[in-house]
């Protein structure tokens, strides 16, 4: 028996979501009944996909159920198995869920090696953050040498990742962030060729002088003036993956484009795409990945909450770009 | 020696274009040079992408020069030739302008036979319009039998070969178009399962009630008001080629998207195309096209005004809606 602390989904979001939509319970789990693995969780990855989650609108997903744990990608340790591909010791990610202990049938587990990175680095730059900037990258926009990738977000846990992966395709890559820190961190760390502070008041004529040469692709992360602004300055064919809207997806207002015509001048194309839709290239993208972080090709960068109460502000923070890089919460 | 009669781009529209815009001249022809051909326009083409022409804007095109014959694609005859491709009596397509006759040097002539279709439809079903049709059908949204696809202009010259190629793929076809008479003609001639008029007060509710499992494909001719309510019934891996603008791009406005956020929920595709840049899909185009319209798949229709001081009332009225089908201008 076992004392397992759980955030729950108390009750949907009306407008703006806040820590109120989430409840904090104490619950005893089980020992591990035939097929199953109890797992100690180190981290809990927070990302933006959470927040819409946390509807009961029309969405790409299933919603979270009220009152079940908050879904969440989880970095753990074994600590008992009747499994027999899982043994004490191993550690595994999967989506265990905003909780310290999970109890798994092992389908969703997968190991992973603790001698390279770290263990963490498996619920970002190698894990679902980092496919989701390989595939909106490699996939939709295909960049080419001397185009212009614009990224928004661009030193979270996707856009860092991102704009690092244009570079070595040779393209220019432009950074939107926010405040000088990530700005100056985009340009000296991640390599972007200009990254543009979208809280500072002459942003709009930043991000033109940013761009004198346009835009190529466009890896949208956020929504709302920036994707706005971006729209007057496609070249002809460029491309723009729609990976996240959390601008305006975070207190539920719209995001609205005034004047959508350039897709038609500029013979754009836009799409919009959920990683785990794409189970195929994730061997490919983590194998590039890996082997270039290992060679310090690929620079990350994270932001650590310490134990799981501190989840609900950490989610919060991040929705509101208050982390910088990757979003984790420390478990033990 | 030959009197000419020719409409050039007297000026540039600001706001609303009109007939100010367009002045009429008579000007001299003298013989064709060596290598040139005389043609006498039959027939002139009026479509919505002349719209944009006008304009000075970063567009797609070469913005047309102020004082030179509007462009416009043309079908006629030669009538005396010094180049060895074509001889008198000869019937060409081309883009001859808004003029009776024209010299070429015969690169942007075709040879058509007189002995099938009539020789507009080279202008039409089996021209430009339909090879728009045919490859924002085929290669964007590329539909599934069984599929919804939603088409506006839906009795136009586009969105009618359009609805019938959605049927012959086996999908739902659902027109948007303007007034009874047309929807009636949509669904009893094209085959159309449903069509939704966007003058009719209730067209919101009729729309809706005309999608009842959503849309899989959008053929987009038109923008604003009907584009925004498609976006509120886009199904999982909808596809949205985009075409034409024509309702704001008439008088100037921008086509909104209030709320953007199915691109990403829905996972959609949204992609702009210029037809003339896709050369190689065209005589697999005009094949399939020819052959479907032979053997009676694939019907159309046609508007036409008389006479070359005709060309910018009915262009304006076509942008307006006013015509029925293909607008032409009948020159002999």
């Amino acid at each position: 028996m076992l004392e397992n602390q759980r955030i729950v989904l108390a009750s949907r979001p009306t407008g703006a979501a806040g820590p109120e939509n989430f409840r904090l319970e104490n619950v005893t789990l089980g020992e591990p009944g035939e097929g199953q693995v109890l797992v100690r969780h180190h981290y809990l990855s927070l990302d933006p996909y959470m927040r819409g989650r946390m509807n009961d609108s029309r969405s790409y997903a299933a919603a979270q159920k009220l009152d079940d744990v908050m879904i969440g990608g989880t970095v753990g340790e074994v600590i008992a198995s009747h499994n027999p591909r899982f043994a004490k010791g191993d550690y595994v990610v999967g989506m265990g869920g905003w909780q310290n202990f999970a109890l798994s049938d092992g389908k969703d587990l997968q190991k992973i090696s603790t001698s390279g990175l770290p263990i963490q680095a498996y619920l970002g730059p190698v894990g679902m953050p980092g496919v989701t900037a390989w595939y909106g990258l490699n996939k939709i926009i295909a960049p080419k040498a001397g185009e212009t990738v614009l990224v928004s977000a661009a030193t979270g846990a996707v856009g860092s990742v991102v704009g690092q992966l244009a570079r070595l395709a040779g393209a220019r890559a432009v950074g939107i962030a926010g405040g000088p820190a990530k700005c100056q961190y985009a340009v000296s760390q991640l390599g972007y060729d200009a990254c543009v502070d979208h809280r500072a008041p002459d942003f709009a004529d930043a991000l033109k002088r940013a761009l004198p040469s346009g835009i190529d692709g466009l890896f949208e992360n956020v929504g709302g003036l920036p994707l706005q602004l971006a729209f007057r300055r496609l070249n002809p064919f460029a491309r723009i993956a729609v990976c996240g809207l959390v601008a305006s997806r975070y207190d539920g207002t719209a995001s609205a484009i005034p004047d959508i015509s350039p897709i038609l001048t500029m013979r754009v194309k836009m799409e919009g795409f959920i990683v785990s839709e794409h189970l195929d290239i994730w061997p490919q993208a983590l194998g590039e990945l890996a082997a270039h972080i290992g060679a310090g090709r690929i620079k990350y960068r994270e932001t650590i909450a310490q134990g799981l109460e501190a989840a609900p502000a950490a989610f919060f923070g991040m929705l509101k770009g208050e982390n910088f890089g990757k979003q984790l919460v420390k478990l033990v």
